[in-house]
């Protein structure tokens, strides 16, 4: 790795806080998920860190089926992403702004229009998370007839991503002429789209100019082989969640040993994990922090979620002071599943405590320490191959934002590992990608 | 009517300007479609006047098919329109924000969702112009089957509109609870939707509180009987495209007599046809004003923008300084064509002379004049059961736009015929219309 390679920073924004019980601190802010004023106030605080980019979730329906279940999610309002970082877009000048959206309840061309949009609103710091929406609940608000098999969902995000680059690259730089003139466009500039596929059809072209940045940036977190083919082909940044720096190691080196046969280079895809850091001025200060916030977990909570990340059905019958119970060796236990087995009975955790380590940052990695710590613990996976940056997951805002910002940042650009200042106006100079090749 | 009735002022903004020509004019901003900056200005000219919202069109596909083709749209680039107007939420306060979106190329869940995304940003300032995208160009952008029969398109939009309501009703106000309790939400005011229709199934809630005005304002502009009972049954506000006070009284008074049948009142809904004003300090400035932009359009637009008012094929095999051709009286001829064929005879107008005025405005209505003229002309339309109020299409931003709050608002004003202040925050406040009863 070359010297002076810089570390990716994206700030992953969510109302009260990434943490599952953020909801519930004392410090948390109501309604904090349709507060604007409150994700201005996000937003340049990671503008003023420096951050390539925020990053808005999304799922298009209530999270729980009920307020009595426990939920994976942590609970919380929420705008609609592409809407939120348009507000956010006229508030910041610099920063990246990249919204989740769906491809198996989206047709390419109004999602194609609507970041097209959000990049000329921005100046070309425009990104989209594709995802293929793997919930139930998000299901049954679009059609009666349920979820669709992964295969499917995927084949047809294979299909909705090309209509979505052909769209995007169908208006040259320079097709639209100023005015005055008796032309309006340079039609050797335009180039209509002429998509006819087995999901969709696409003939036009978009009433907006050229991206500023030569195409919106492509974010994808798959985890599936299928997902990680398609990151392979179609994406300039990767999300991951990965607990320990082996499995970050496997998926990192997985994903970017992909990118040849697409006739593309290691450094074109910046994979991003997660990272949930609870800064202290001193350790015992981030982990008392990180146990306020822990405790505030109900246990249904906590329980049902590690049944989830165990794929068993249900733990509630076993004693929350006591161990995990003996688990089938079946070929359903993964990496993840032999990991947290594996931690209870090295630590000697209950039930409880395994819970609780687990669903705070919902199966991301977490770090609680001082700023030193914290960047030591970044720096090692950055060197080791393991990460291109990090999606800084604060556990509740403002407060873990502002911290990480105002103590971790300063402490990583001191080992020159991060920018001291903004390389460009788009998102993609200061990724660092370069604009595909078009059709 | 009393004595204190308000008009409604809608502001229409568009790229250049709404006159046909506006992109030629010397005074034409390079690209404003996508400048946000110039819109941002126009917004704030409108909420200075304290008009009651800005209006933005739509359609999903670029507006002609070649660029050598007259078109019957103003040439322009645009933004997507909800992700401008919540740009446009967090630059203003009290200005309405009215989005086009279609029935035809959406899902109601994500429409629901983003338009209660944009009121909440905007604190209750959102409303949704109901549209079933008429045009083939959309149609090629989604569908390889072309574009649906009216009668279809409206059967959807049905459904639409009853899914987007029960989205919105699903969850009252209060539901979801302060922070630092057990929880999230009450679930006594939350009302799941359980929608199935022909065309869309939807189960679930909105991950976000109810509309800080209730709901969200519906808009409509329908022109067929089918596209007027929509209307009746669940718009706020109407728009509509009258040339004579006749036509608008007619308009006016066919969509008010709808309302009973749907237990409506009378000033349920709100008329407002399109005005495009050409403001001057006197009336000869004001011609002047008027002539020069009318010079600039190409012959070939204005022409074949008059056969389509004509539902004639072709006009160009004609003499443009020759008279009308004689037309067939076929059951075609409807009122707008038998007018255009009455002025050019009565007043012995050249096609080009004929295209020209029609092609202006694209159909609306258009007054050049002194702001007491102006004045005079609304007034007049406004007390005689013609209109609630107008939607403003400046001609040419930002002057036109400028010239009416400066010179017109101030006259209207004298008259008692427009507000000194906002009523209220929210857009539903500010044109008085009530909550509607939710299911
Ligand atoms: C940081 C991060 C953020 C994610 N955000 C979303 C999201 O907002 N919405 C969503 O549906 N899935 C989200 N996912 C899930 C992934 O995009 C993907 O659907 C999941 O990893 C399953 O991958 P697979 O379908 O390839 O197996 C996220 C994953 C990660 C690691
Ligand atoms: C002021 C005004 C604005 C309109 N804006 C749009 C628009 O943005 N997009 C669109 O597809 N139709 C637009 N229309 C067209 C109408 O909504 C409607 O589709 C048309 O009048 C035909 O009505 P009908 O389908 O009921 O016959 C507009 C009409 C008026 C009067």
């Amino acid at each position: 790795m070359s010297g002076d390679r810089k570390m990716r920073l994206g700030a992953f924004l969510m109302a009260g806080g990434h943490h599952i019980a953020a909801w519930r601190h004392p410090l948390a802010h109501a309604q904090a998920g349709v507060d604007i004023d409150h994700f201005v106030a996000l937003a340049r605080i990671a503008e003023r860190g420096k951050f390539d980019m925020i990053f808005v979730e999304d799922a298009a329906a209530i999270r729980e089926r009920n307020s009595d279940m426990a939920s994976q999610a942590a609970r919380s309002t929420a705008f609609e992403p592409l809407s939120l970082l348009a507000a956010l877009a006229v508030n910041t000048s610099h920063i990246g702004l990249v919204a989740t959206a769906s491809t198996t309840y989206n047709e390419p061309y109004g999602l194609a229009r609507s970041f097209a949009s959000l990049d000329q609103l921005s100046g070309g710091r425009a990104g989209w998370n594709l995802v293929t929406s793997a919930s139930e609940l998000e299901a049954e608000n679009f059609a009666s007839s349920g979820l669709r098999p992964h295969s499917e969902r995927y084949e047809r995000a294979e299909e909705f991503a090309d209509a979505a680059l052909a769209i995007w690259d169908g208006v040259e730089d320079g097709a639209y002429l100023p005015p005055g003139g008796a032309d309006f466009t340079d039609r050797a500039k335009l180039h209509p789209v002429h998509h006819r596929g087995k999901h969709f059809a696409v003939e036009g072209l978009l009433e907006s100019p050229c991206s500023p940045q030569g195409r919106p940036i492509m974010v994808q977190a798959g985890a599936s082989d299928v997902g990680k083919e398609l990151a392979a082909r179609t994406a300039d940044v990767v999300f991951a969640a990965s607990q320990t720096i082996d499995e970050a190691k496997a998926y990192y080196s997985d994903v970017k040993a992909r990118l040849a046969k697409y006739g593309r280079q290691i450094d074109d895809i910046k994979i991003m994990p997660g990272i949930s850091p609870i800064v202290g001025a001193t350790e015992a200060e981030a982990k008392a922090k990180y146990r306020a916030l822990q405790e505030l977990i109900p246990d249904a909570v906590g329980v049902a979620l590690l049944a989830s990340y165990l794929s068993i059905q249900d733990l509630s019958s076993y004693p929350l002071d006591g161990p995990l119970p003996d688990m089938p060796e079946t070929n359903l236990i993964q990496s993840r599943q032999q990991l947290i087995i594996d931690l209870g009975r090295r630590e000697n955790l209950s039930i409880r405590e395994l819970a609780r380590h687990f669903a705070g940052a919902r199966g991301h990695w977490q770090v609680a320490g001082t700023p030193a710590q914290i960047a030591d613990a970044m720096e090692e996976r950055f060197s080791a191959g393991a990460a291109d940056g990090f999606n800084v997951m604060a556990p509740i805002f403002p407060s873990g934002l502002e911290d990480f910002v105002t103590l971790v940042v300063p402490e990583l650009r001191r080992r020159g590992l991060f920018r001291e200042a903004y390389e460009g106006r788009t998102l993609r100079q200061n990724l660092g990608v370069g604009v595909p090749a078009k059709r």
